[in-house]
Order: C-alpha cells, then structure tokens, then sequence
C-alpha cells in the first residue's frame, strides 16, 4: 500500500482538513499519477457536505486531476514515466454493458466507479485528487497533449468534458446559434469550445458584470437575464441553448429562446424538479435534453481538439491550505473561472 | 357566398346548438367539401369552452374534417369534383418561413390559419367541420385514399397525425421498445401505427380495464401505472416513450423507464408546467421533445400509410344532436377511441 497525504472531509459538517490514507499498490493495469494540480468542481462542495445524500466519509474529494506519472504496471503499455496524465470524474465502471462498450462509460449500466466516494471491488471508498498521488487503471486515465499547461488543463476533466460531449453530441458548429446560460466554470468552457466549433455564442447571465468576460472568452452577444426585453428580443432566435445553471431557475424562459426543432442542454442539475411548460415543447417541437460529462474516449479528443485551439480553462491557483475559503468564494460565485489546487503545497 | 348549417358555441359557456352562417365563394385555388363526417377532438372541447383563453365566437369547432369535392375552383388541377377529401387542423399558412418551406406549416412562424376560431386574411372568424360544408384552399386539402372509409379517417387527420409524425420524425420501427401512455384517441392511433411500423409496444394506462383492448389493438406488453411494481420492472427498458396524456401526471416516471439516449414525445399538453427532475434527463442524456400535428405533405404520407396497413381509428359514431352529450362523454374518458359525427344528421 502507498502511504499518501490528502484535505478530507472527516464528517458531512466538516471542514476540509490534512487526511492520510493508503492507495492500493501499482497493479499490472495500473498507472501511478504523481498529482500537480487538482480543480475544485462545484459538486466537490456538494458531496464533501452530503447535500446529495449519497456522501462516503472520511472524503477526498476531486476529479479534475491533472499530473506525471510515477509508476506503470507491467501490462500497461500506453503510458511511461514522466508522461503528463489526467483522471476526470470516473476510474472504472463495468466495461461490458452497451455504454461501456459504445464508449459511454459515464452511463455505465452498473454506474462507472466514481473517482471519490464511490466503492470499488473491493469495498474501499475511492479517494481523489486532493492529494499528493493516485493509481488508476490506465484505461481511464488521459494523455495531457504537450502543447496544454498542467493547471490550465485540469478543469478540462470534468468541466471542459462536460460542455465538450453535449455540443459534439448535437453537431453545434458553424451557421448555429447557441445560447450559453450561466457564465461560471462550465459556462465559460461552453463559450470557448463552442466558438472553437465555430458556433455564434450568446452569453446569458443574471450579471451585468459579466458582459465584458463574455466577450473576451468569444461571445458575439450578452444579455442579462433579469431583462424582459432583452430576452424577449432573442424570442425563437437560438439553435441551442445550453444551460449550465444548477441554481433553481425558470427553463420556459429559455426553451422559448429557441428555433423549431432547438434544443436546450442541461448540464446543471438543480436540487428541485423545475416546471416546464409541454406547450413550449410542443408549438415549436422542441427538445429539453441531458448530458453527463463524457466517456475515456470523448475526453481525449476533447484535450486534442483544446491543443489544437489552446483552449485552457480560466483559474485561480490556490495552496490546499485555502480550499476551504475557497469552497466559500464557489458558493459565491466569485471565481473567474475555476479555482486549481496547486498540489506542491501539500508536500 | 355560401350559406351554411353547422352547430355553434355562441359563448364560452353556452352548449353547443344550430348555427348558420356563409362560407366564402369558391377562388380560384380553392375546393367546396361537402362534409360526410367529423371526428371530435379533446381539444375542440377545450375551445369551445374557452378554456385556453384564445377563443372566438360564434365558434363552429371541428378539425377532423372528410368529405366528397362538390366544387374545384379554376385553378385547381388536384382535385375533381366527387373525390373523397379531408381537412385538418389548418386551413392556410404564411407560406414563406421556413418552416412552411420545409412542409413543416403547422410550425409557421406566423401561425398557420387554423381550421376554426382562427382569423384569416380579409378578417373573418374561420368556422370548422360541425357543419355541412367547407371551402378549403386545396393546398391545404388532403386526398383520403380508397381503401380508407370516410368515418374511420375523420380522426386519422388529428389524432393520427399526431401520433404518426413524432414517431417517423423519431425513426421509431423494428427493434425499438416504445411505451405509450394513455390509451385514449391518441394513444389507440399510437399503439397501431407504431406496430405496423415495426415497434414493440407497451400501453401504460390508469386503467386495468384497457388491457385487453391494449392487445387487441396490437400492443405486446400492458402494464397499470397505478402499480409501483410493474412500472420499476421496466425501468430503463425502452427507447421512446409516447406520452398523450394531457391531465396532469409525473413526467419523471416516465422519464425513468428510458434507456441510455431515450427519447419521451410530448403530444397531450397539461394546463399547467409540469417539474421535471434535470437528473433524470442527464445521467441517462435523455430527452423530452414536443411535437404537434404534422405537415400536409406528412399527413398525406400518413394517410397512404394507413391505407396500405389497413389502419383506421376506432369510432363512435353519433348524430350532431348529441354533441353535448359526446362532450360529456369525451370528459370522462368514457369513448373508445374516438366520436364522430355523421353530418347527414344535419340536414
């Protein structure tokens, strides 16, 4: 076993504090990941306090790791020492249900193996990135193209991969109008990535003081939420509108933005069921839909398509000594645009 | 003009009664119907009421319109007099948005005319097919094929190509698992269009009493959704989920019993938004998609359909004096699947 040092949360009303634990050894199928860089994903904050009351303590949390790898297991092939590597969101699932084997690990029949709080074959709780090393299969770990900086590409993992997998699933591209509702982690990975594909980006947001970071991460248009005629200008003008709020919000408002046969993403999940109106389905024959991150496969194209753009995320690098101010500032929503740990800190 | 018997609502809250009013003269582009049969629609119920606050009156109501050609104006090489036509729930549309380009009228982006309480071009209140005749542009007229009979497929031009264009705009056909809820005038036609498209399907009804007309009409599979085990049975189990309730009920019920990508098609509309849980839409990346109708050209494409199926609705047919009655009835579910009103009653 290797001995590691990690921030836990011991209980679901505590703060994050120095934790150590053991990894499992380097196993024939396994990778050892040295870890640089961790991000801090909104739903870290809500599983370290059980608000989906699904929480296993004492928790590790993170899953936008990024960092080298130390150690390869005598099967693995595809990854040598010094390689830079990434672990998102999931570090198994079942591999033989119809999603795993269309490359949909994420709606893995048997749920994929979440990254932390989850339970293994084992019955060991899974730890993540909030901590100095990690084994994961080397199935499910990716390759950090050379041109991406470590820090900068952590948030790829979970909130790049998230915006990243709806918008290819839906072919946005050139000639489409899409709507980008919420300018916060995910929302400014949306506007970069959904530019990249060539799509005409209009950011909407409840902050007037968001218009200039809109247009700075590539938005041809803003607008603020809380402006009836605003809104009511952008009346049936979208193709997509992507949706990346999880605070409780109206979606009527934004499914009438759309176009026949437009389509509204969601990628936040609010606490509560949110009402929809049938008829603003039903007149324009419109579609509400969902996406879950991504598979192993689709984020590695992902981190090319990002090399090939220099598309990093926008972050704030903080010592693990401040993940605890920093969870505050998230609830806030006064990060621009995602916060990483720098990892060295815990040494 | 053309005078006219037809059964009007003088007010939202009067019953139906005898009615005369004039038809326009027959143009150049349009045919004269006179008028065999009318299916009664729900939402004929819900206008005549004035139930969605957008009624005019006199209102004669009726979209499920057959009868023979009894006239063709000058310009009309499509139809000859003594063929068998129908009308739907549309009488004209801007003809030039795209939607209207595309065969999709009844998405116009300036509304399509519809068949009654509508308001056309010179100002008149459009009347609909409780009444002895009707002057369609001929456009806007389908062909009812012969191996059809005219009673049968009053209704196919609502409830049929309601059901009918979600599931070819869907794909839905061999190999698909398709659950349609509620078997009323929608749902019957749903059950037996989708079986001759290929797909097998499962009725989920409030009513054990449906079950054997559930099979009779081609279903594989019934199951009560009362029943808390039946319905966990199938959760995940199909790809499309026809939904023709227009009561209020949980949608996220349904939304459960979708496999990975599964699709739920909205075709009954509850008077009030209805909350859909964002987590059941994406860890399955599911969809919650409307439809409306369909398009002349569909519609035709529906109606050969059914003639080469042999497929027609399920009736009840009543003379004009008991429309009130039929009313009643429709409210209370107790019709199946669909009336319709044989206008030589109304002579």
């Amino acid at each position: 076993m290797l001995p590691t040092k990690g921030y836990a949360a011991m209980t679901a009303k505590a703060q994050l504090q120095p934790f150590s634990f053991e990894r499992r050894d380097v196993g024939p199928q396994d990778v050892l990941i040295t870890i640089s860089h961790c991000g801090i994903c909104h739903s870290d904050i809500h599983q370290a306090r059980n608000e989906w009351g699904i929480s296993l303590f004492p928790m590790v949390p993170g899953h936008e790791i990024v960092g080298t790898i130390a150690q390869v297991g005598t099967a693995v092939s595809t990854f040598k020492i010094g390689d830079r590597a990434g672990v998102g969101c999931f570090v198994d699932s079942c591999r033989t249900c119809p999603a795993c084997r269309e490359g949909l690990e994420q709606y893995c029949d048997a749920e994929p193996l979440w990254t932390y709080s989850g339970q293994d074959k084992t019955g060991q709780i899974t730890q993540g990135g909030y901590s100095t090393q990690i084994v994961v299969d080397a199935q499910y770990v990716l390759r950090i193209p050379s041109e991406l900086s470590l820090p900068g590409t952590a948030p790829l993992l979970c909130a790049g991969i998230t915006t990243y997998s709806p918008l290819r699933q839906w072919g946005v591209g050139r000639y489409h109008k899409l709507a980008v509702v919420g300018l916060g982690g995910l929302g400014h990975m949306a506007v970069k990535l959904a530019k990249a594909m060539g799509a005409e980006v209009t950011v909407l947001s409840t902050s007037e003081k968001k218009r200039e970071d809109a247009k700075r991460l590539g938005a041809a248009n803003f607008a603020v939420t809380s402006s009836p005629l605003a809104l009511s200008r952008l009346q049936g003008y979208f193709d997509f509108v992507l949706d990346t709020v999880s605070a409780p919000h109206d979606y009527n408002t934004y499914l009438n933005l759309l176009k026949t046969d437009g389509t509204m993403i969601l990628v936040g999940a609010p606490e509560k069921p949110t009402p929809v109106e049938a008829f603003s389905l039903i007149f324009k024959r419109r579609r509400l839909v969902g996406s879950l991150i991504g598979g192993i496969k689709e984020t590695q194209q992902m981190l090319d398509f990002c090399a090939e753009h220099q598309i990093e995320s926008d972050i704030e690098v903080v010592p693990i000594q401040q993940v605890n101010e920093a969870y505050e500032r998230v609830l806030k929503g006064d990060v621009r645009y995602r916060f990483v740990i720098d990892m060295a800190s815990l040494k």
